[in-house]
This record gives structure tokens, C-alpha cells and sequence, in this order.
């Protein structure tokens, strides 16, 4: 059914459209091996970012609702935020735990590293699980940010997703690495 | 525990700082509706996308393993694509399996629809399920696409997701909202 592998493109120089605080958007050169076209495909170059599933003593996840400038909306999610360079996703991931929701725990546990856009984004979003997660820590916000707290039961939190109600994609991707450890605790009563 | 009530910004002008031929980077205006700041927030204006599940007779999902200019990688992910517009989005994802694999099937099913990027992108990335999807049509890539297709039993999906080896945000996500219909389908043996 197969035609021939796919190749992998050679990766050309790049020039900057535009630089941002958060992000900077290129136009990158590519040639393809065999057939020795060259093209320049959009690029956006930014840092990687962390998503935290955060489960407290008596198993509810720690998420947050803030109103999202891309899309305009109020949107539920689990806390997050951007790695510092040379910092350890981790390290990035209950940090962010701590100055979005005052919530610290541990120890923290990799779920994975996800591509946001593959497509046209050169970084990893890391999502990290951080247990025995507990209200402890003064909230420390960016002077742009505003959260709303709350908790939910795991099961609660997996019915909002699948009814429509996080929609943040890599909230919930962390959904979904968090599954096969979820279904370890719960077994575990 | 919790602070006032997080606000929602009133958007203010946009202005234009890149376009390309998929996207266009903006600086956006938003006030704060109490503290009557203003601030610029860089947003993403895209096209929205699909991203499809596609379930063979024989219970397999239908994957695609393509290279990425962004990650500049190999990604294996489910199929999908820009919805053109003014197109349904199912309509899209439909389009989408056939061009990229060949497969046809249906009737198609809404997942849900997910935020690829609320913090920075105005776009939406709709999930459809096509089940019954068998491999009639003659594929019709793009002229820079290449794709390998492969067809893998859903729970060797899951597998590969958990172990990092489907790592494309959306396709998780895609992965994630099948998981109840899944769980329906099975139960039906």
C-alpha cells in the first residue's frame, strides 16, 4: 500500500520575521534529500513550556480557570508555565505549581514531553505529576495574572474533559499521561 | 483560599507584526476591566484545524508517521490538517484521512474540539472519529507531504502514547476524547 519512506528534510538557514517577548517567528529553509527541493516553512522558535498534574491527599487534581488572551476566553486547566533557560522541567514544573496555586508537594514524577506544534513549533511542552500536593505556599503571581483555584476528584476532572470543558490541549495531554499512573493509585486504594 | 474572582480583559486593537502563509502574528491590546491597565499580548491568528481518529473493521487506528518542519522530527500522529474556510470541520477531517491515507469510512463523529494554544493562538483544533475507515481512495498529498501510514490495534495506540512515542499534542488529545467511545466500542465486543 506504501509508497516510498518519507525523508527526512535538511534543515536550511533561517531569518526572523519577528521577535516577541515570548516567542520568535522564522521562516526556516528546508531541502528534501532526494528530490533536492528547497522550501521555507514558517518556524516559531520559543522556549519550553510545563504542565503540572498536581493530586492532592485525598486524590483531587489541582487546576486553575484564568482568562486566556489568545482565545479570548476563560480557560480551565492544570497550572503551568514556561521553563527558565538552563532550568529543569521539573524544577520549572512545581515551581509553577507553587506561584500559580500556593500548592507544593512531591515527589515530582515526569509524565512525558509532548509537542505543542510539530508543525511549525521548534519546543516541548514537559508535563510532570506532583503527589501529596497540599495549599502551603504564599501565591506569588505575575503582575498580569489572575487564577482561580479549585480542586476536583479525578474522575470529575476526566468527565470535564471529555464533556468539553477543559479544552486547553496540552491540559489535557497531561490527562491522558497521567492515566496508566492514575489507574496504579486508584488500584491501590 | 481564593482571591477575587479572576477578570475577563476587553480586547482593544490588534496590530499586525508578521503574515505568512498560515498564520499571522499580532500584538493585541487588552485592558484589565478594574485595574483599568492596558497591555499588549502577542496572539497567533490561525485557521482552525482537524485532527482525525480513524477506526478500521478490525478495531486498528490509523496513524501517520510524516517529518515535521517545527520539531524537525519524525512524528507519528493521527491525520489531520487546516480546515479551509467556510468548511465544516468534519467535513475537513473527512477530507483530511482521505488526502493523507487513502481511508474512507464513516459516519464520521464529532470528539470534541480542543484549544491548540489558548495563552497565544485565536484558533480551535476539532477531533472527529470516521470509523469503519477502510483503505479505498487514491491518496492526493500536497506537494511537499510525505507520509508513511500505518494502521496499529487501539491499545497498542495507547501503548505507543504512554511511552512517548506519539508525542503531537493534538494527537494525544485526539487520543484522550476517543478513549469513552472506545470504551463503549469494546464493551460491545
Amino acid at each position: 500500500m506504501n509508497p516510498p519512506a518519507p525523508q527526512r528534510w535538511e534543515r536550511l538557514a533561517r531569518r526572523s520575521l519577528a521577535v516577541t517577548r515570548i516567542l520568535e517567528l522564522t521562516l526556516t529553509g528546508f531541502r528534501h534529500p532526494v528530490r533536492r527541493t528547497e522550501r521555507e516553512f514558517v518556524v516559531i522558535e520559543a522556549p519550553d513550556w510545563v504542565n503540572v498534574v498536581a493530586l492532592t491527599p485525598d486524590r483531587q487534581l489541582v487546576l486553575v480557570n484564568q482568562f486566556r488572551y489568545g482565545s479570548n476566553e476563560f480557560s480551565l486547566e492544570v497550572p503551568g508555565g514556561v521553563v527558565e533557560r538552563g532550568e529543569d522541567p521539573v524544577v520549572a514544573g512545581v515551581r509553577e505549581l507553587e506561584e500559580e496555586t500556593g500548592f507544593v508537594g512531591g515527589p515530582p514524577v515526569r509524565l512525558g514531553t509532548v509537542r505543542p506544534n510539530p508543525a511549525m513549533q521548534n519546543n516541548h511542552c514537559h508535563l510532570v505529576l506532583v503527589p501529596d500536593a497540599r495549599p502551603t505556599a504564599a501565591l506569588e503571581w505575575d503582575p498580569d495574572e489572575e487564577f482561580e483555584i479549585l480542586t476536583l476528584p479525578v474522575e470529575e476532572a476526566y468527565a470535564r474533559a471529555y464533556r468539553g470543558e477543559i479544552t486547553h490541549a496540552m491540559a489535557l495531554d497531561a490527562l491522558l499521561l497521567f492515566r496508566p499512573h492514575w489507574e496504579r493509585i486508584r488500584s491501590q486504594a
